[in-house]
């Protein structure tokens, strides 16, 4: 069966104006993905019926499915059902279904069953009622030169749920798609896309032709995405997935299934499972290691004491840093982290700490200790482990990063991971640093 | 002189997969609605040489304007160059220009000069460079069909480079577009979109029909947007803008000009003109605020430490909160705010702290301390304020609100501004917190 030419017809004088980011082409984009679909061509314009008409006319020549978001309200400027019928040559009357809903709709919220609200309930002669779960407008499906068309509602929520309960499943059926295609996701962390790419590829010799390989960034994580298009891959996902798992190890942060949790959620499941807390001692993330662990409801359980130690005299005062180590070494360095957080053990009553210290940027560096540099120690008061990294970007980036890295590195001792992560293992090849210092520091 | 008739052709794979949102054309939406512009339609394609010639001839039937971003870089998805030159009939050729620049930005960053590379320098023949301050890639210009074609690089910095120094010049130039438009913005915090259109209608009778008035949300601000479409409403816009002002007071941070600041720049500017320095004391924004300050280059300037005190026992260990008083008012109280305002101050070196309790939910309300309650102490050791409030919201939204209004308060301490900020004075004004108590307190 030939793959259907999918466009989309966006309308609405909002996406027109930047006042609001497009988000639902996103969301029809990946719900088809899930079939194996792709969109062709995407058209955005503002609402104005004679350029909506002559818009979706335009496009029913070349496309097999059209799917129209938004314009589908009570209010004026709504006018999708009105473009529709001109388009199709046919007028709008009273569709049974639509008034039924919109009726009942209005009952339950105790509004009135006004002009407007009946609106709604006008749709093309010989169109079918797209039922809307969540929201008053009804969705509408109708041919119109051998093109099917979908209107769908501008809420997220309603074309969400139009999308998964009507349009989706419809065109798996029509277009005899439920059968072949199987997506896996991994959420991964710590690995940037051309080396994991380079990783894989070296890796696992005998990569399954029919399996394609994607990758989608959602800083500061990636996401791998395999996919089978057909029945008889199958089996060769499951496989590749098993392989790909044991090469990553902990970069695997999870199986994406529905909405991935955050690096400190996955900290904070791992502190609780093991019934530990922690502590940061933070100077060039300011805070923000301790923002994103209690961004996250739960966060009390293993969390109740943190340090922001901007300044060498507080680095001093609060986690009792030595003076004269941070004379001897400047306050980034190996041993004015191991201080750090062992003052923050001391300080706390936490059973790990996690201290930071590094130039964020964008002054400060010199050519000894760049922008970017960053010094880590974390662990208990039997076991201190450190390690130091470069991390080229902009002043967020590079805070953003050593936060995600702080946690992991943590979640990584919970998982008693003992391979360095990718990121780490650069840096530890070096003569400087030998890689067997990574891990085995024990406690001064 | 009619308004010219603009369209977008935004290009690339990964806007057909949902793999990213696209928010390119709301920048470039935005930047056009400085010149009273506004984009008629917009077409979104993958990259496909025979789709994307096809999709610009098309586009140039109606056009006056066409802005096509995307696919101008190094790799052979990049076809906006080759589909012009099919388009206008023409060859590709070496420009000198743009040679010179790929030459002097790869010699920058130590990379190589290769084919790849050198492919950014061949342009469609006739066309004009657009230079590119930031990366590799050069802006096309060139005319097709009495329509004139911008290409521009689909990496969001280097796009907003080429629209403020190039594009929107020229635009306005052309069209003679200085003359009759004239919007004005500001940025506001502390009231919302109905609330401020409420009280600017009430206070302001003679509000002038001819300018028009608009908001938009960009959390957790709000912009204000005043428009005077003809040359003669120039003077009532400004007589409007005065009256604004002194209506809104502190609530204004800046009239925006280009890139508006965060409300932690704002406060650092203040901080660094009086040359004080702050703490900040954390329970349930966990750390945030102090993120959002060291967010800011310049932070070491006025910031050397602060305190996330998460439990009972570390409010008592870190900053000096009395045990009776936690047992006695509840951690989430004025009276544990102000001691850990102290003992912030006594720890630290700072002339200002900053103390904030409060229950960011989802759990852990009660009846008479429901989620979303926040308590904030905030002075010297010579007074301290406080203030308490509800905030209503995620988890997220609540940490955010309170962390931005923490930074405001100070904001406004440093001011000198006596009139408490909209979101205080419903809560100042019911008879158990009298209003009279804010900014009053006394050190004990």
């Amino acid at each position: 069966m030939k793959t259907p030419n999918i466009q989309l017809l966006m309308t609405g004088n909002e996406l027109m104006t930047g006042d609001i980011v497009d988000s639902n082409s996103s969301m029809i984009a990946e719900q088809l993905l899930s079939l194996g679909l792709s969109v062709q061509r995407k058209v955005t314009i503002a609402d104005d019926l004679n350029l909506l008409q002559k818009e979706i006319d335009h496009m029913c020549n070349q496309a097999d499915i059209l799917i129209i978001n938004g314009g589908l309200g009570p209010t004026t400027d709504d006018m999708t059902s009105q473009a529709l019928a001109l388009c199709c040559n046919t007028i709008l009357e009273e569709n049974k279904t639509a008034k039924e809903h919109v009726e009942s709709w209005v009952k339950k919220r105790g509004k009135i069953l006004d002009d407007p609200q009946l609106k709604q309930a006008k749709l093309p002669k010989n169109s079918t009622v797209i039922p809307n779960l969540v929201g008053s407008a009804v969705g509408i499906k109708i041919q119109h030169k051998n093109c099917d068309i979908y209107c769908t509602p501008g809420v997220p929520s309603e074309l969400k749920s139009m999308l998964v309960h009507t349009i989706i499943p419809e065109l798996k059926l029509k277009h005899c798609l439920s059968m072949h295609y199987k997506v896996r996701r991994f959420q991964v962390f710590g690995i940037g896309e051309s080396a994991l790419q380079s990783q894989l590829f070296e890796n696992i010799k005998d990569w399954p032709k029919s399996i394609s390989l994607g990758f989608r960034a959602a800083s500061p994580f990636l996401e791998l995405k395999l996919t089978a298009k057909e029945n008889k891959d199958h089996p060769h996902l499951d496989t590749l997935v098993v392989q790909i798992k044991n090469l990553l190890g902990a970069h695997i942060l999870e199986e994406i299934t529905s909405f991935p949790k955050t690096m400190a959620e996955h900290t904070i499941d791992l502190l609780i499972q093991k019934n530990k807390t922690i502590t940061f001692a933070e100077s060039c993330t300011g805070g923000l290691i301790s923002s994103l662990l209690t961004n996250i409801n739960g966060a009390s359980k293993v969390f109740e004491a943190g340090f922001v130690t901007y300044s060498n005299e507080i680095k001093t005062k609060i986690v009792n840093v030595n003076e004269s180590t941070l004379i001897e070494h400047g306050a980034v360095s190996e041993a004015v982290v191991i201080e750090m957080a062992k003052g923050a053990l001391e300080k706390s009553t936490a059973d790990y700490a996690l201290a930071v210290s590094g130039i964020a940027g964008p002054s400060g560096g010199t050519k000894e200790k760049p922008v970017g540099l960053v010094w880590m120690a974390w662990g208990n008061l039997q076991r201190i482990h450190t390690t130091h990294f470069i991390i080229k970007g902009k002043r967020e980036y590079v805070q953003i990063s050593a936060a995600n890295r702080a946690l992991d590195l943590i979640r990584r001792l919970l998982l008693e991971e003992t391979e360095p992560p990718f990121y780490l293992q650069n840096i530890m090849n070096t003569a400087e640093t030998p890689f067997n210092n990574f891990y085995t520091r024990e406690n001064m």
